[in-house]
């Protein structure tokens, strides 16, 4: 047995940096690591689990290292050229970017809600949008009870959805520079535009959203409508969710079945104020939900709000809990 | 003719301020002003319109000065006190607290809206809460035209909503220091939480807009619920805004019907990256609409974003146009 090789592709960006973050505290059994970058990174060095790797230029010669899982986080690009052919090497893909997300044959899987479509893969799985992630893990318990009939989405996303350059953008903006990054300054103001427009008015990431929610919860017509919005916050996604039942509910047991659901930390004390908040999300793998209340416009409905770090659940960590999956499955196979 | 005297209560604060400058741009035929305020800042000395002018300290002996409208922007426990007590002294208050908005003889006002029950008043006109004017502006026209079915608000609340701790706040937040007049940090998160919460899970500003909504568009049983968040922005709030109608629309005609309404601007260019933002709405009066497109989750709907001054539009001006139309009627009567 030649051992588990996995390789991480694109490990300078915000997101490669929290692969290594996770895959160091979860120990994966993984018996060699290799990493890859874009020409200009290449030849650096970095440090993992007390080893100094080397970073690979990315090429087609990817294929030599025998790699059976690689994470990717380099833009759907960069997974369009690659993992196809990884895929055809016998290498299971782990795709952070949008490239292959509602590809039929391709999973898009959150742990919590759908695990089990992670044997279905042929070679490629998707890791779904972060602001996604974070609302289907909320989502998934309440639907399996009373039966979603629609969602309104309105999020409050950090700038780190952006990667390292959504950082510096913020940072540049709170010191009054003009804006390089994003098409308006970020300090001050709440942009409604993440990702590009499409001609019906929506951002991709909004359209990411109503289509990534549909297909992890399978529910193809579920009714979902989103507005995505950047805030000035440097780390973490919140997101008012509003949400339309089918069947009538209990509050309580409502409440008490997400605190039983995986993942979730509910954050309901609100005359303590406690509440779920950026800040407090941050570096934790738990999705936080909170300000959950009975939504007297509609027969059955609630809101709630649900925060959540997304480079760690809504990214890396995700990403992270399905390879451990393909290699649960890698073992017993 | 004794002329006209006006009185401005809360000179000091943050909307107090915003009257004098809404006042000196706008030149009401008013003869006599008296600023009034605290005992704290009562003695010192203002400019206004080339004057100086001495702070004069709030007390029963405001009826004296014989004012014909007094402008109270000082808190819901000074308004308790003292508007009362002026209008049964012939002057009619336009107060900005929350004192009296929902009280059945108070005239709740947006003059775009509803100006008509200005002349309703019994000596109490009360100025709505800053998000809900700026909703109201953008809803009205649409709901004359295709009557409104339910309405879901998500907000990103400026800290000058909170008035000048909210400004000091954000400015120590931003420092890294601790928070004083909010319960959590407000840099880096959105803190779900403005004014108080009550045992319904709703806080007050929730409630306010939900109800003040409904008492402006004059539809006492409205579906409508709110989700209000404080985000770190020191100007202007913006709004999510869902929106189900009772009938079918053409969406090029509802856009158009937005762009002729008074004191709105449509900003809706999105592939030109064009939509409002707080940092182009800072220190104007019309209230910015963009974003509008139809939400396909429901069969007549849409989403909008709509983003205004809360201390100009949301409070001050708004209640300057009301003093206005109260002037016009004066002169007439």
């Amino acid at each position: 047995m030649k051992g588990v090789n996995v390789g991480i592709v694109g490990a300078t960006g915000m997101v490669g940096r929290a692969f290594l973050e996770v895959l160091s505290e979860r120990k994966l059994p993984i018996d060699n690591y290799y990493f890859f970058s874009s020409a200009r990174s290449a030849g650096k060095r970095i440090q993992f689990l007390g080893k100094e790797y080397t970073l690979i230029e990315l090429d087609e010669y990817i294929v030599d290292y025998k790699l059976d899982i690689a994470l990717f986080s380099a833009g759907a690009k960069v997974s369009l050229q690659y993992a196809p052919l990884l895929a055809k090497n016998n290498c299971v893909v782990i795709d952070n970017s949008s490239a292959f997300r509602m590809d039929k044959d391709v999973p898009l899987v959150v742990p919590e809600v759908n695990a089990g479509e992670v044997k279905k893969h042929n070679g490629i799985i998707a890791n779904p949008n972060c602001s996604t992630i974070q609302a289907v893990v909320a989502l998934k318990p309440i639907e399996d009870k009373y039966r979603i009939k629609r969602i309104v989405y309105s999020t409050y996303q950090a700038v780190s959805g952006a990667g390292m350059k959504g950082y510096t953008e913020l940072e540049n903006s709170l010191k009054g520079g003009a804006p390089v990054n994003f098409p308006h300054p970020i300090a001050n103001n709440c942009l409604p535009h993440i990702d590009v427009f499409t001609e019906s008015g929506y951002t991709k990431e909004e359209i990411k959203m109503v289509e990534e929610t549909r297909k992890i919860l399978n529910r193809p017509d579920l009714a979902i409508t989103a507005t995505t919005v950047r805030v000035p916050v440097f780390d973490c996604h919140s997101e008012s969710i509003n949400i339309e039942f089918e069947k009538d509910f209990d509050l309580t047991e409502l409440i008490e079945t997400l605190r039983e659901a995986p993942s979730i930390i509910v954050q309901n004390n609100h005359m303590g104020s406690e509440y779920p908040l950026a800040t407090n999300a941050k570096g934790h793998d738990e999705v936080y939900v909170g300000r959950i209340r009975r939504d007297m416009s509609v027969k059955y409905g609630i809101n709630m709000w649900v925060v959540a770090d997304n480079i760690r659940k809504g990214a890396a960590t995700n990403a992270v809990q399905i390879a451990e999956s393909v290699l649960e499955e890698y073992f017993r196979g």
